[in-house]
């Protein structure tokens, strides 16, 4: 992607694109859009890195819960973001057993009880 | 509401409640739960201005620009949250006659030009 383009856009266009870049967190891409220009897609990164890094605890926290389940019920019911969707896809998930997705949806229940957020893992190979 | 169910909701449930009432700003409902438990509604909503005025200004403007236009492209389109909706036909802005919407459309335009967020007004009368 030019990042000449990428600094010409205004901040509707900017978060069409990079919205989802957090999860269902487009406030993220809504306000590094306003530390433009960057010098290169690197340079842009680091933006959305350090609006994180500056965030409370409890807001980056917030971030991972905002992140659906694996296979979880987002899945099922098809109201997963088009990212998460492909991956989810990609990785099998949508074509778990009846015994597989049990089981999965045991132990994230458990990883979020005891950690306040679920489990988020790169779903890619 | 009754604050004993508020402060019993695992985040699913807290965010399915309160995720928008920071419109498309589910993270800051999603950082606010962990904040609980809250003595009453007043209590809770101050958490919420708490976490928003803790934000740099970048993320605060960041809120400002997830928010949809008065009978913008997403009104036309139907991607409006529940909330929106109702507060945009409520206010009448449903039923606007064609010159009225261009109209509207060319002023929040130049306020989003000028201001670099849209142009937010509770629509409720």
């Amino acid at each position: 992607m030019d990042i000449e383009k990428v600094n010409s856009m205004d901040f509707g266009e900017f978060v069409d694109v990079f919205g989802n870049v957090i999860e269902r967190c487009p406030l993220i891409a809504a306000a590094v859009w306003s530390q433009r220009p960057f010098s290169d897609l690197e340079d842009l990164k680091k933006h959305f890195f350090a609006f994180i890094d500056a965030l409370p605890q409890s807001g980056q926290e917030g971030i991972l819960r905002c992140h659906p389940d694996l296979a979880g019920s987002e899945l099922r019911r098809g109201t997963l973001t088009a990212e998460s969707q492909r991956e989810q896809s990609a990785a099998g998930l949508t074509s778990l057993g009846a015994e597989e997705r049990l089981r999965l949806a045991e132990l994230n229940a458990q990883y979020r009880a005891r950690f306040g957020f679920p489990f988020v893992l790169a779903a890619r190979f």
